[in-house]
């Protein structure tokens, strides 16, 4: 699928994502694209590399130890992507597998874009299922009644709109304020200013939900509801990992009552 | 995934996507319970169908038939529906296959999981690759700077809020202003009050482009830049099939030179 960059040549990097429950949500076209890499690249951990098939675990490089704790994490995300693009120089064609859609909150993924078609390689994107499409699918709501999609700190910082009319989701609230990367330590931020930010476009018993989606086969989604006026009050476990859904202003009664929302 | 209804009871019917590239979008979990399902009704044409393999191909029902050229849309989505329940009252589990993800832009998988959770059933959404996932991947735009998703005629007739800031997807622009179904015929909307509503945010040289992703394993995409000043001399060729990406107004100029826009 090469957009741009040299569609001439084979693809020298794929942009894989991984989906949010893995292996299940690989599609076909991503095994075979792993099948045909001289080398796989990856930020999942080597628990998860260990259930690909053996012709594609042999293949495999985890990157997870180039992530350091408590690190500023556009730090850590440069140095992973200069082993991918060192790996896609020396041992072509090189597949870069990250967890969710490539293209969906993934800083590597768009500094290898980058950095890979500025060197003149054909750099092939591969669509995969994100958190967008999981979180969709658990409160079953449908972006045809209009969707909104922002990074939660971005949102305040910066000011941005919102739409009542429209629902929104607000991803990465689990880091929201702080620049450090928190992998292994129950970090909980305090969300009062998007408490209270969002509180300018809806009333405090507006429902709100913090959508944590299963990552391992068979094991259930966390939706965690709460109305708005008591967001800060989220614990570490509530937000760890989840992604923030939050209804129109028109539906929050039905979409509420619809998903067992208090 | 049972985010609701009867999730003590094993799923009756499943909503499930086919992806945008078919078969090669499936998923490993999709096959799975494609498998495990007494029946499969679909969609999709006889011909994607026969693509699968023989264990499924033989459980599988095409309800193309039931779309009707040239009817109100919406009646052709209630007896689609009807067909779908039936089978899933006579022959469970019943997995519904639909083009896409099922959640976005599909009243009939709507419908179904409504009607099936009014009847006490467990329905299962399962997340599947979306034209959303493929369209970010092919303009290779991250909806961490903010995404805006409406329906291109919703947009116009219910005069909702545009925000020049993000991007925006508009879907479907090949059916804007028209409620009945033009599956053969090459019917060319009007997209001229489109034109003037996104005038109001933009210049007339702001670049647009009206991406059809490739369904055909191997095909390209299709990509076609327009100034928006000239959305109204697009094509049925151009239209059909495509969702129209409008970059925001900050870096129209960087993502149109990324991206080719003339």
């Amino acid at each position: 699928m090469p957009s741009t960059g040299r569609p001439d040549q084979k693809p020298r990097l794929y942009l894989l994502g991984a989906g949010v429950s893995f292996p299940e949500h690989l599609t076909l076209r991503t095994l075979d694209i792993l099948a045909a890499c001289n080398r796989i690249c990856s930020n999942l951990p080597q628990s998860d590399l260990d259930l690909l098939p053996s012709n594609l675990r042999s293949k495999c490089r985890s990157l997870w130890s180039i992530y350091q704790e408590n690190r500023n994490r556009t730090e850590n995300y440069m140095d992973v992507s200069q082993a991918v693009l060192q790996a896609a120089d020396t041992e072509p064609p090189v597949a870069w597998l990250t967890p969710g859609h490539p293209l969906i909150f993934d800083s590597v993924s768009q500094n290898l874009l980058k950095s890979g078609r500025a060197r003149g390689w054909n750099v092939e994107v591969e669509p995969a299922i994100s958190c967008v499409d999981t979180i969709l699918a658990e409160v079953g709501y449908d972006p045809a009644n209009g969707l909104l999609i922002y990074e939660a700190y971005a949102l305040v910082m910066q000011r941005l709109p919102i739409i009542p009319s429209s629902a929104t989701l607000l991803l990465q609230p689990s880091a929201f304020g702080s620049d450090l990367t928190h992998y292994q330590s129950q970090w909980a931020p305090d969300l009062s200013p998007l408490r209270d930010y969002l509180l300018r476009y809806f009333n405090s018993a507006h429902p709100c939900a913090f959508v944590r989606s299963h990552s391992l086969r068979g094991a259930a989604p966390q939706i965690c509801w709460k109305p708005l006026g008591e967001l800060a009050s989220a614990s570490a476990q509530d937000t760890a990992g989840s992604t923030l859904f939050v209804p129109s202003a028109q539906s929050a009664g039905s979409a509420g009552q619809q998903q067992g929302a208090p």
